[in-house]
């Protein structure tokens, strides 16, 4: 059906367009899986840093995005995987508790271990004309690394903040890291010194058509 | 992260696997563009046609799965979507009302024409083990007929009832069925006479590996 | 690796963006099929004219793609194929001999029936800068339906030239055109009707970013 | 068209199924870029065991898919890649001189990093009924890595022989393994310890369906 034009004022207050967007991947986790304990305490701090960042990012406009593992749960949307996080047994509650969604973030769900994989990720940053990906989230060396690889793959510029991602154990998250920065020239920095004003206002490449087109043209 | 094997019970009551599933596509529908309220009348007659399918569907295990656009409402999910279609002043409320999707009703968000684009439809049905697809909504020669194409190109089989299928115009519906019938070698019949049982119980092909594979082969 | 940027002078000296391309699905095919011989004569008059309308495209500079299937054959290239349609026994030579591949042609290779499915033609034509399709070749309602309507997915412009298209009955052929009329918006016109200086020398679309982000935003 | 069922002999003399395929990424390859000449020995004795390795597979039936970049000559087909790369002064003559494909390789052409993105790979796989991958080629921690993670969010196995793959430096190299050992769960090993003979032999898993059905569901 045609009907998804006739109503543009349905996509809310946040701007519709932006050269930057935050990812969360698979930070809202119940953290029940094996190394989860251990792991707690620095996907505590970890939320903590993205909670930090995502305030600048939403103070400038820059658009968050969710991309959220269901768990096998095909059938829950992803404001009941927010809820099942909270509750009080469920190991990932006080990393779940710094990082719930406002009204204006977008969720895309992911099955697999990239955002990109079977999603409707890649028409989403279309849609917003994003070519910078800042990815936070969980774990650094699986699902972080294999979005960023899909990302750099699409052209796009990728910005780890590395105390805004983590892993299972630190020499994973060490290795993530290295990959990212050495085979997808990926930026990896703290989260306090990424400048998102100059992100935010970025113009958009002028030459030879749009981004897509002068990103795959490098390709 | 690899967490979501450790609870398989997450599935929920309903059988994890199906030779066979209903897909309901953007029935799930404000009926608020040019034409929609020509059509609210056969929208109307489908949606009851839909509702006893699904009826029986649900008796015998077999599983629904709600195909839907998110008419550009990127931050929406889909209970929302349902929500905001059942609102009094909406024109598809009476469709919406007799296709209030179920606890164990699949749903899969698609931001395009077809089910299969830029989704995680090929995968859940992979996980469903789903070779047949009785395809039902809205409309016959565009949502309906891009999901039906890409049914195919996968080498699933494709079943339209074509009482629970409807278009903006009686002519584009015939069109529609026309194609399906022609080019995708879908049988096109009444809801009455599709045998769920026979479907729902079908052996799965038996030699040289399995579903995606067998069919693969042939094309 | 990287060294795909090393040498940019290698595609050639025909324009490495244009914004509109022919495409050519399974024009190159033996017609060794059911009903291939009765399609044949008008198989060989739309050969004539989708050659007539490369000359017209490759005067102006705009690229010829073709889109051809493999039949099976996973272990032959394009060139390999081609040439076995020019054997002496072959029932679709008098075809093939009229759409005899240059050297500045681009080939995509298709396993199934959409050419966008499984293949390289979206990044092709991303690289490209590629907004509008003239899609011509073999069948009418389904390879040539199947890859416009993927198209028309991409928020491109699809033209159809009606005498550069056939399929294996009229009937089809016009249910065929039919569909990409109403439900792709699809301009189906004669092929001598086609103002390709026009199409050749229309500026790219300035606002808002680029040619997928505007194509895309529509959406 | 639907001309690719009529003639299943087309396929050769291989077996056209086989739970277990060798791939070789990017070894068709001319080298000129740079840390090229610093990579050459170290690619010659890579290519060596490739080489040693597919006469192995070949002999027990298993089939070998050139995966390649087509370094932005989308005119060009695979052969013709070959040739280039067998000119007197192209730096990875030596390479691909130990690698020439025979008339029963598959060849996947790749527009990216991953072998998967936007490719044939992942049908041909299915028609192959692959769900082994011994990955081999050029660059340990780009393409290859790349490559894998695609094949393991298929669900597929991966072996990654360590003598047949290399990187730009050795550091790369050691990363790359690193990663798919610890984050794709790839089987690292040195090629002379692969049990070609046992994998060629593995029997189909039994339960469930097939294939694809039994891989995905794990996910």
């Amino acid at each position: 059906m045609a009907p998804r034009r006739h109503n543009p004022d349905l996509h809310g207050n946040a701007p519709d367009s932006s050269p930057v967007a935050l990812l969360i991947v698979d930070a809202i986790n119940d953290l029940e899986f094996p190394g989860g304990a251990a792991m707690l305490p620095r996907a505590v701090r970890m939320a903590r840093r993205i909670a930090a960042l995502k305030r600048r990012a939403t103070d400038l406009g820059i658009p968050t995005v969710y991309v959220n593992d269901n768990f096998g749960r095909w059938r829950s949307d992803f404001r009941r995987t927010v809820a099942h996080c909270l509750d009080d047994d469920v190991r990932g509650k006080p990393v779940v508790e710094l990082l719930v969604p406002d009204e204006n973030d977008y969720f895309v769900l992911k099955p697999k271990h990239s955002g990109f994989y079977n999603t409707t990720l890649d028409l989403l940053l279309d849609y917003l004309q994003t070519e910078t990906l800042i990815i936070t989230g969980i774990a650094t060396d699986v699902c972080v690394l294999f979005t960023a690889a899909d990302a750099y793959m699409r052209d796009m510029t990728v910005i780890v903040p590395s105390d805004c991602v983590t892993a299972v154990t630190p020499a994973a998250h060490r290795t993530g890291l290295a990959q990212m920065r050495s085979a997808l020239k990926a930026k990896v920095t703290s989260s306090a010194s990424i400048d998102l004003a100059r992100l935010a206002h970025a113009r958009r490449r002028a030459s030879g058509g749009g981004k897509r087109s002068s990103r795959k043209r490098a390709g």
